[in-house]
């Protein structure tokens, strides 16, 4: 049977792939009782009586909401909020079924920043913690900073930040493998969107020392300042993007010298020519999906040392499916308030550091999607940075 | 151990009362590219194409929203949207373990109509139906009334109509046991709120005769009718509530004479001396909750041939349980778009005529709570009159 097949066939038998469970049983008055009427009412004065209880009587503390308006579901553009949904509860049951977090997929009948906004937060009473996905950029941005200020739950958006928690895992073992410190390596990144930037900021903080950056629009510089939106312009007014001192507008012009390529924007971008042109030993993570900037197969005989991409059927797959259910448990465990940068920091190192000195190679550079090990780690260290940092609710 | 430790510990031990589960594995590569990217994306392509698949495909299907604004919770009033989840949680456990309908709890974060309403539409694509709970009256009837309109979905809001469609199944039992034509029979309701309301309704529409009501104002009069909400003004105007002939504005004043007495008020408000002057073997159902008008035994003893209550201690228990899980269990069978009048009767119906003319006793008017064979016969009544009145997506 094809994937196509074998995929509707799955998701109609089950009729859709999540189901609500009672974690009691209610099989007569007594039953009843205890968890309906009249009994259940002492939970709620509890609650009523002290708000933070919630979390102790209620699925709240292991709930997360994994939220979307479908307008930029996988590769697949502005399919709206109904179409969404068949992604949204694959990403509730990973949450699940990887981390045991109970995940709840909502697809809000609204594309309009400010109805998203103010709905996300209505909803806020019985979630722990809300799981942004498949937003357009640059709206997902200002919608997930707005959310993060003025909701008390973390706040995540998987698609800026989860891609960019591997990458930097990435890129710190490419520092531990070939000896090169972080802060020697130029990285070019191909595309500027919610992913790219993200990505950007996160190779800045773990100590990469230039990054240059390309998008449809050519190459970014500092020149053009005035032509960006908010996003670039905030990248180069922080310094995570650096202006190449010469560039001629081209990706083959900035990658002429370079250590790095990350590539999250079109297939086929990059050529083995532009891989030979890089710096000694390069590393190229081209994770435009499903087609790459530039096959495994080709990078590695341009003399990439280091290659990586989105797909499973090769080496060093970059899956945010590493990040974000270790994330979120790390989270919710602490009942924390935010996920901040040094959360998601931790998660990076964590990710990397499960991969031991001697046990590093070319091809292996970050764990496999079903490394049982990586919930936990990344799970325990999120938690730890969450109390470090002071947004936790848990101190222990 | 007594009720309020027992119910604490369960809520408390298994940390809130549901979970989400997957109804798929997510074990190896090979699982993750079907339920999730790349082969998701089928799916997702063929809602697109036709929105319908979106039941086809995912788990809308079969998913209720619990939804409350916490305004009315139980007997304790405005607790607000955080103590209110434990009540919540319970009724979608009962959805699941009784009528194996999905439900999630949506506890929202404002109380004020228009938000309400603008939210829950906003919601609606991964839903299939809504179950708005414990939402303040007479603001709920508002709120239900825009949702049925404005949407394309079942909503019920159960505090008006789950305990409606029981008294119904009960008046209806009441005269096939007594003989009694019910357009021969008077009702005192008791209480006007959102219950009462729609409780009169319902015994017009099964064919009581006539129906006095009283609340905290006196004796609902014609004469006031200045001073009456919309839903008092609406229920006169209607026809559904008459204005006795003759009545001192008290309760004592109307129940002189009357065959049935229905109670969603305050406790104690009926006296056995009130009992005995109503008509001969007078019906009396009180079911303030946890204290009812009178109490089973007292109505009894003043010569009541058939009293209930909303207890599960004393015989006839009127329980919106027998309602709401095959009531919803039946609208999503056939995917309709409304739950309308007609399938709320014929809920009243399916759950009365389980019970065979030569069963039927005084303490045997209501199917027990958990009469196994309820819930079938509600959901197959209420798909059959949703096709049958045109709200069914599904036809057969």
């Amino acid at each position: 049977m094809d994937l196509k097949t074998e995929s509707l066939n799955l998701h109609k038998d089950n009729g859709g792939k999540l189901e609500i469970k009672s974690k009691v049983k209610i099989e007569n008055q007594h039953d009843l009782s205890l968890a309906y009427t009249p009994g259940v009412a002492y939970a709620c004065k509890e609650i009523e009586k002290n708000q933070d209880d919630v979390y102790t009587y209620t699925s709240k503390s292991n709930m997360v909401a994994v939220i979307t308006d479908g307008s930029a579901v996988l590769g697949l553009g502005n399919i709206g909020p109904y179409a969404a949904i068949p992604v949204m509860e694959g990403k509730s049951i990973l949450m699940k079924e990887l981390a045991g977090v109970d995940s709840i997929p909502i697809c809000l009948k609204t594309q309009d920043v400010e109805e998203i906004i103010k709905t996300v937060k209505l909803l806020e009473p019985t979630l722990g913690a809300i799981n942004l996905e498949d937003i357009s950029a640059p709206r997902c941005v200002e919608i997930e900073r707005r959310l993060i200020e003025e909701m008390d739950i973390p706040v995540f958006h998987d698609d800026q930040h989860g891609t960019s928690i591997i990458v930097g895992a990435a890129f710190i073992n490419v520092s531990r493998l070939t000896k090169m410190d972080l802060k020697d390596m130029t990285v070019v990144m191909s595309g500027t969107g919610a992913a790219g930037s993200m990505i950007a900021k996160m190779l800045k903080r773990i100590g990469v020392g230039k990054i240059y950056a390309y998008d449809i629009t050519g190459v970014i510089d500092k020149k053009r300042y005035n032509e960006y939106n908010f996003l670039i312009k905030e990248l180069l007014d922080e310094g995570t993007y650096d202006t190449p001192s010469f560039h001629d507008n081209t990706l083959a012009s900035i990658l002429k010298g370079a250590n790095g390529f990350v590539g999250v924007s079109a297939p086929n971008l990059v050529t083995k020519e532009m891989v030979k042109s890089m710096a000694k030993n390069p590393v190229v993570f081209a994770m435009a999906n499903p087609v790459p900037e530039i096959s495994y197969d080709d990078a590695k005989e341009a003399g990439a040392y280091i290659a990586g991409s989105g797909r499973s059927d090769y080496p060093n797959q970059i899956n945010n499916v590493l990040a974000f259910p270790g994330l979120f448990k790390g989270a919710l465990a602490v009942r924390a308030r935010k996920i901040n940068e040094e959360m998601k920091l931790a998660a990076s190192k964590a990710i990397a550091y499960l991969i031991k000195d001697d046990e590093l190679t070319p091809d292996y550079i970050v764990p496999g999607a079903f490394d049982k090990r990586v919930v936990e780690a990344v799970s325990k260290a999120v938690s730890e940075a969450a109390i470090k940092t002071g947004v936790a609710r848990i101190k222990n």
